[in-house]
């Protein structure tokens, strides 16, 4: 427990933070957030359980554009369907240390707001910028008790940083935002339990779409605890067995967590990562084709085989847990998307045969984001690369170029070429654009 | 934890029960529970927050009625904003050993259903026993350490009874009936933090809201776990620290919880109930009026004290933590609804003048239901009252009369004579009726 009026300091900051205080580097982060989720959400737009929600909430016509899709609905609706579909393919971005996939819940809560609300670009950056810090600040005051108790933590946390930034674009008073923060405490749920259902990225919608009526609902005076987050029986307290409330104020203002933000270059969990990279650097650096590798085998961390040891998957999701059909598409295609991840590529021949011929040994000195490969040509000749940490981690941050690629990759074949790079640019150009929802535009299929 | 399959067994008593199957005295306090929560819920329907949330949602357009007003809305809308107000007043109905008011949830939940299908009275009726058998159980099974950690168990476990009660209405699977609560497991929230703000009925609207739209999710094919209350990172391990999962199937399908319900017969803290029937039955004996009464002197038990013990009330509100304001109500009027505690009533000279006759002292020997009255007349005769069971506990419960004219009271001034007759014939004769929707009708202003 606190005696420090935590929900007000939070509240003070959403209201005053102004974007003309954000260093350039924190701007660039939040293009990067902003262009890597677009990508993820438009690309995820056509999974069943979409499909789902929007037949279920059929009454529901509005304003609000569901994110690859020609169909409108009203702001919740749309909150929650853009919030499920940036986390269906696991493919977005993550805090590392809280495990927390940041950008959804925030994202998926303000787009309505910025397509009915004459939002300039620099404010929804700011907004984004705002909602990541609170939920990323809160996620990590209650880690890690919180996830380990069973709390789906980019659902739990995340509604606040819904709240946080929809708030935030509303322009609701400092007693408005803490009732919303309030609303959001009493709101906050999802359980680990449903990993492996459709449950768990409705985790996401769900707290874009809650985040953001407890924005609207405080905004027209509907009133909560103005302690929400800190009383005895507030939210840090009922959800976890210790609270760090110092995590939520150091440099409140000052550091963001937006710059600790990270982005998947692989369609898959974040522990085969090491060999797709490997494997990818090996295949450009020595051209290989599949007939030049007679053998390759793999050291790697004992958490890689104990959740993705599957050798022979039968489709595109177990081709996930696959660290052998992982390493066999990258060093084919030279790329681990959703593509390559697709019950097609599983049962390629070509790939069947090269997966065949991967072998994984475990070995204790590897570390989490490490694989060491080697490879046996043909010729009989070895070749070697020794991963430390693979693309995608903080240490070796996705490039910009590669972010284009995997925006694009996925956005294609849903919303064409003219729109996709009408997209990037929006992204990449947020801060300096007049109307921010010039984003929304680029995002309907042509 | 356990190696129950709870989430199954429940979700097979879901789909199986039959009307048929239901004794008569459980079916008649059935229609007892439909009849006060329909007077509550519309007797609340003018509240603030019911204007606020119909505001805030105004995109939504649809065939739901909004009890006791004259919009419609779509039906998740209108479960929100109907269980609301049948909150608002803290007058609705209470299963004692857990302090879950069941009826809220339930029937918000189903109404919008019952309009929308062709839905037989007994089969409303039956899935109201089911919905408050789901949610009594479940509570029960986390009771007492759920509520004492933080959470407020009326919308924690009435989700569940929603989600039930609907999936049943929508004719549900019985793996569909599962995943519904696995929907409503991973939903579940609301904490006590919020009490005395307008998120406590906030939490039932929610359950209402968010239990149905459970639901519909999953008739439609929406996947979550199956195990989503008992497993390891389950409902009941996540959000209690002891879990009695006999409490969940013992007699189930025998024994129904509502047969276990109570109804308030006063519109106030249920500490002070005692005083109120004491005094109304010595008004009624002697036919008291203001002007006999030298003084009131009340044994009470120490929490009335605690929680009521506020001398010159100067709001409606107030007065309902007033002893001193109830009992001279009771003794004016012969009644505590929620008229003898508005602004006008605590103002009122004769009233003010009266309570200020009325003096309590602690008895540590008086029952938490109990209170002993003496009244010294001006004639300096006294004449006393040991109550023992106050009116509305499971002793002493509301007799059919009293809930007839509690319902009238609320639902008069706002719906009408006509309107509120027919309102309580069809709550009275539900099981009978051919279409249920026909109550639905009767909650509209005329």
């Amino acid at each position: 427990m606190t005696t420090d009026p935590i929900t007000s300091v939070i509240a003070d900051f959403i209201v005053e933070m102004q974007f003309d205080r954000i260093p350039e580097e924190v701007v660039n982060e939040a293009h990067r957030t902003l262009l890597n989720w677009m990508g993820v959400a438009i690309g995820g737009c056509r999974h069943p359980s979409v499909d789902i929600v929007l037949e279920t909430m059929a009454s529901t016509e509005g304003p609000a554009s569901i994110l690859g899709r020609v169909e409108k609905t009203d702001s919740l609706t749309a909150a929650l369907v853009n919030g499920i579909s940036s986390h269906v393919f696991d493919f977005d971005d993550t805090h590392l240390e809280t495990a927390i996939h940041p950008a959804g819940p925030v994202l998926a809560a303000i787009l309505p707001i910025v397509e009915s609300r004459n939002v300039q670009g620099k404010e929804l950056i700011n907004a984004l910028i705002i909602g990541i810090d609170v939920t990323c600040r809160l996620g990590l005051a209650v880690t890690p008790n919180h996830y380990d108790i069973g709390w789906h933590i980019s659902g739990t946390a995340g509604i606040f940083g819904a709240a946080a930034a929809a708030s935030r674009l509303l322009e609701s008073s400092a007693k408005k935002t803490r009732w919303a923060l309030g609303l959001a405490a009493t709101q906050s749920s999802g359980i680990r339990e449903m990993f492996g259902s459709m449950c768990k990225s409705f985790h996401i919608g769900n707290a874009a779409k809650n985040g953001l009526m407890s924005a609207m609902l405080a905004k027209n005076g509907f009133t909560s605890s103005e302690q929400g987050i800190e009383a005895k029986r507030g939210w840090a307290n009922v959800t976890s067995s210790k609270q760090n409330f110092r995590a939520v104020t150091n440099g409140l203002g000052k550091d963001f967590f937006i710059t600790k933000n990270s982005y998947k270059p692989y369609a898959c969990g974040v522990v085969v990562h090491p060999g797709i990279d490997g494997c990818i650097q090996l295949r450009n650096q020595y051209s290989l084709l599949p007939s030049d590798i007679k053998r390759v085998d793999l050291k790697v961390h004992p958490l890689v085989l104990e959740l993705t040891g599957k050798i022979t998957p039968k489709t595109g999701l177990e081709g996930k847990f696959s660290i052998y059909h992982a390493c066999a598409v990258a060093l084919r295609y030279g790329k681990g998307g959703e593509d390559e991840f697709s019950d097609r590529a599983v049962n390629d021949p070509v790939i069947k045969a090269l997966r065949d011929r991967v072998k994984a040994e475990v070995d204790g000195s590897i570390p989490a984001d490490g694989m060491v490969i080697n490879i046996t040509k043909a010729d009989g000749s070895v070749i070697a690369k020794d991963i430390k940490s693979a693309l995608g981690s903080l240490q070796n941050p996705l490039g910009d170029d590669l972010l284009n690629e995997k925006t694009s990759d996925l956005c294609r074949p849903i919303i064409g070429k003219n729109q996709t790079k009408k997209l990037i640019e929006s992204c990449r150009n947020m801060a300096q654009l007049k109307k921010a929802s010039v984003l929304l535009k680029a995002t309907t299929p042509s």
